[in-house]
């Protein structure tokens, strides 16, 4: 009805048909204010009750408790590597990092950046981070454990999460934020680039626990203290509104459209389900995660040789399906498939690949 | 005809009218991509066309030449205020600043809080900086000598930049960029948030010379580096595609639409000529800011007293007349006139003026 595509990109990435409707029907005039989403003052009652209705939805879909605050800060999660030891290590003590891929790569590299005595306690490097490690030796005595739950370039996924005893994970879930129910008991704290799962880029949703924000020195800029944002409700000064905006409308379709988290889960398992199934099916793509360790959200797979997956990529977008060439880092096709994603379009790209392997 | 009312806010502010038309009429399909422009890849060639467009637009406008590179970074200009230190003195060395407001101590504190030995050259904090000091004894050694070009809150501009000598400027113009033409002679750096004079909130344009960039040290984090945006066309990581893509379209509208920064500046001259000739014919309104220190872009003024200018600013918002309340930390009224507001806001906001001093 409007041409659109189906969208697979790895993000920015697909948004709910329903809520681009409403941005765009409201866009001149949003809550009979007169002015657009874009023009109202972030200190109005308008903004007031996109920002809260936006944190009340993130309380109710993780059942959080008070003990955690949710905020929205910017610089996406590559701001977060940096944030995080700078917040919690001010004292010399360690952390552990568990490197699962590009992303927890970066993470380390930022920590030790600023000289933080941190720890690798597990990497799936000796496998070019096919798989998730099992059995982590975590420290005792570490501050915190980091993690990469989901891995959006190698399309690897813990499937639960870690015991880390009485140490709070602190978790990058830039790629997989709200696709499930989330266990909160020994989670100090999540952050997630909005643009995947939850809205546009432009803004980082943080979740973190207030014995975490208890370890914030005061003698570190203002701007990259959790402190800051989290006595002024992400408001300490103007914040990204229009990305906190789309969030707001996303998380109100994850908990009214489909119906919370648990369906988000079963809805998001089935997509997944069913393009593993083909893929693992065929012999003329292959899965690159290993079994168990496999990502709902985003599913890495090869062709035969480089050609045929060029001509794989440029072939479905003619053909209405985009953004299924890998990561430039490793090369291949990538299925981005998060929850506003439906199984039409995954329906729709297993017919394509269909019709590929029968022609190439 | 959209029952849009005329936006007086500080920021987020108006935004051109027909900027947010395109927006809305291409946000379910941007540019034949299938997708919103919140949907697109920032690696995509549509992407690459909006930030490369906006950087273009930016350098004709301001006549920059090769020396300078135009970035879009987030966290706003308060992000800048620990970059700018961070990134200039790591050898110890000094830098110059002049306290002109709010913003401007916010800058020094910053510094400061990172134990960079800044020093105030200058301040107005003596006339609660309703003006703007003349005759600096800038330090010849400095790196650099940070200003506020324009006082959002204390309604305050520079008329003319002070003369540094060899010292390069670093400016934070979030309220005037792009509101008149700017000689970059001895300009090291400007940056704005995008929010008053150019886009939405969650993006902050910086304009930075090479010798600055030469300054920047390798042992700070990522992403609080000048480096690692200018090395990557801002896009080191995932970029708040949708405000630079409006930053975008706000640039175009200048540069074909308007004309160019000369005619800006001409309509944004006859905008506060226009306003402040009315307040200083009037016994009952009373400009709070010095003449020549008097800001282009905020109007602020007093009404007789705080109940007069409640009322003031509730009737005139019955009236189509948003955002005049001034600053929380100062209280009095304020009519910011950015780029985008026409004469027409203005005409009627001195008829609401005259009816409302006639009725008191």
């Amino acid at each position: 009805m409007y041409d659109r595509i189906h969208n697979f990109n790895a993000g920015p990435a697909a948004l709910p048909l329903p809520v681009l409707e409403e941005i765009r029907d409201s866009f001149l005039n949003f809550a009979g204010s007169g002015m657009s989403i874009t023009e109202v003052s972030h200190r109005s009652k308008w903004f007031d009750d996109v920002i809260n209705d936006a944190v009340e939805r993130v309380k109710r879909l993780l059942k959080l408790d008070d003990k955690f605050h949710v905020l929205f800060l910017q610089g996406g999660a590559s701001m977060q590597f940096c944030m995080a030891p700078m917040n919690f290590l001010a004292d010399g003590r360690s952390a552990d990092y568990v490197n699962t891929g590009t992303w927890s790569t970066k993470a380390i590299n930022e920590a030790r950046i600023q000289n933080k005595p941190i720890k690798v306690a597990a990497s799936s490097e000796d496998k070019n981070f096919c798989y998730i490690p099992k059995d982590i030796p975590f420290n005792k005595d570490a501050v915190y454990v980091h993690l990469t739950s989901n891995n959006t370039i190698k399309g690897t996924q813990f499937e639960t999460l870690p015991d880390t005893g009485n140490v709070p994970m602190v978790i990058d879930m830039s790629s997989d934020v709200m696709s499930r129910p989330l266990d909160m008991e020994r989670i100090g704290m999540i952050y997630a680039g909005a643009q995947k799962n939850i809205g546009p880029s432009g803004a980082c949703m943080v979740i973190i626990r207030q014995d975490l924000l208890d370890l914030v020195p005061d003698n570190i800029p203002s701007m990259l203290k959790y402190t800051t944002f989290s006595g002024k409700n992400s408001m300490f000064n103007t914040p990204p509104c229009f990305a906190i905006y789309t969030i707001q409308l996303v998380l109100k379709w994850i908990e009214e459209t489909i119906g919370g988290l648990e369906k988000m889960d079963a809805r998001n398992r089935e997509k997944a389900d069913t393009l593993y199934s083909f893929i693992d099916s065929s012999s003329f793509y292959k899965a690159t995660a290993e079994k168990g360790s496999r990502s709902l959200m985003n599913v890495t797979f090869r062709l035969p040789d480089e050609t045929l997956e060029k001509e794989f990529v440029a072939e479905a977008l003619k053909n209405g399906l985009g953004g299924l060439k890998g990561h430039r880092s490793v090369g291949g096709c990538r299925a981005s498939i998060y929850n506003p994603t439906g199984i039409d379009a995954i329906n729709d790209l297993i017919s394509f690949m269909k019709e590929f392997e029968k022609k190439a």
